[in-house]
């Protein structure tokens, strides 16, 4: 099975590490020569960092000579059997790259498109073999977080839906399958009411930013990295979930009156977030951080692969 | 400093092990004479599986021999400094034993209570020292989840709260401090945004109870377990939460207009939940399910404390 990654920035990039490792050949492509001349140096350095943390189990470099770039959209699509598209998020651009994907690409290959917030029928129902096409929604980076959202148009087929189910899990990826196209899909959707939210408990001046911080990483997270929220509290009550609604339902529905703000965040209090958080961490200090919370990450994911 | 514990269940013998593992003598009190009978042992076998497991610094006697049940409140209250109080939800028996505990103390003893639910001006206005009461809100156990909140009545003083925060931090808990007690403090409100977007997707069929847990164990929770959510979108733009607030903060905010539900859960939803829940676990696991979430609580603290 030969697959094709199109675009190549961070997410393609990453998803060219989850099929090579996986054992199958890649083929890069991207408009921008620049990103696509960059795309395998980037591509080896992780993969050098994913060996030394033991996340791999073959060398970098012989996954890393699974992974080829090509100068064509056509050459790379040539007899693929799977496209993972990463456009950019705009719908013009997605719905012509996908004319070209429908008509270069065998019509039984499968193409899955990264998008966190398209969904597929807006870019797709132009196309001939429309059936073969969904949307395959990652979390960055895929080779760390295993979850992927499958969310289908109306037109495609259970079998795309199966075929990468199926393709998704030999991947060790978690796939869940996400019905009638909701906007934002699942994961943002939860994270949406989460944030929607923390941004009020500090707009009301109960909490600091930190303090949100706090209450999940010393707190809910501590929980949730290893159990999802219906587990959580199916475990919290001596009868199961049911028991549990019996006795904070109403808790829970009555707080529920003070959380349907639409309001969008005022420019005032962003300005105060973002204030909060430069004086925990400066802005020079944020590209540093990132590389110790994929450190952390790598470590977390390492931590739970030896203790399933 | 003596510490007494008032209410000797599940919560109360948690704390017990907060304080005598940092040193502190223990008085332990309860109403039900079975309760209290119960505590020692049930305490001893939890400080022998944290010694197990390598979460404790001396041997689980030596911190046992700190701990010690009293028959009368009067005694258990004699000289203490601190008392943690974890009585029923019930307002009319906090009321009652708040007059107990505001006379059988020195009067600049702090009484903080685990109450979950009632913030503390509702059951303390009446008493003479009222200045020295507070919310000290716990997650279940604290000994191993460190965030605690801390949640002032108008009348708290500085002083007592103040007080607090040094002897949460000095225990090694993760004290917050939430201001104007909001109904449900910070972590349940947070956790009941997340659950009522939960239920609601799982009502509107886009996807199984079993694919919400999926989306956060295998995603959002990864990043949670040591970020909280304004750290983790600070990270995620380039410039910081502004800049990701300028990205998406209207996705965030369409979302949330599909997000107002205040309607209380319906019992034909909370079925269908707890019967997708026994299907993946049936009724005579969850006790042994909650063995295993306390094993890998353990070994994720553990696992956080190696790599700080």
């Amino acid at each position: 099975m030969k697959i094709a990654i199109v675009g190549t920035g961070f997410i393609g990039q990453a998803w060219a590490i989850v099929f090579a490792r996986a054992g199958y050949h890649v083929n890069l492509w991207d408009k921008n020569e620049k990103a696509l001349a960059q795309a395998v140096p980037f591509i080896e350095e992780q993969l050098r960092t994913l060996a030394k943390q033991g996340l791999i189990n073959e060398a970098a470099d012989v996954i890393l000579a699974r992974i080829q770039s090509h100068k064509t959209l056509e050459t790379a699509l040539e007899d693929v059997d799977y496209v993972q598209e990463n456009a950019p998020e705009i719908l013009e651009i997605k719905k012509s790259l996908y004319s070209e994907l429908d008509q270069a690409t065998k019509p039984e290959a499968i193409i899955g498109s990264s998008t966190s917030s398209l969904p597929s029928s807006l870019f797709t129902e132009h196309l001939k073999n429309r059936e073969r096409c969904l949307v395959v929604h990652p979390v960055n980076p895929p080779y760390l977080i295993p979850v992927v959202e499958l969310c289908a148009a109306p037109w495609t087929s259970e079998h795309t839906i199966n075929q990468t189910y199926m393709l998704m899990t030999q991947l060790k990826q978690k796939p869940i399958i996400v019905h009638h196209e909701p906007s934002g899909f699942i994961l943002n959707r939860l994270q949406g009411a989460l944030l929607r939210e923390a941004f009020k408990l500090v707009e009301a001046g109960y909490v600091s930013v930190e303090e949100i911080d706090i209450t999940i990483k010393d707190g809910l997270g501590l929980r949730w990295a290893f159990m999802g929220p219906f587990e959580t509290i199916d475990l919290n009550a001596p009868e199961g979930v049911a028991d549990y609604c019996k006795r904070y339902g109403a808790m829970f529905q009555q707080m529920s009156k003070e959380q349907t703000s639409t309001a969008p965040w005022s420019n005032e209090l962003i300005q105060s977030i973002q204030q909060q958080r430069r004086q925990l961490l400066s802005a020079d200090q944020l590209a540093e951080k990132r590389v110790w919370r994929d450190q952390k990450l790598m470590e977390l994911i390492k931590h739970k692969q030896q203790n399933q």
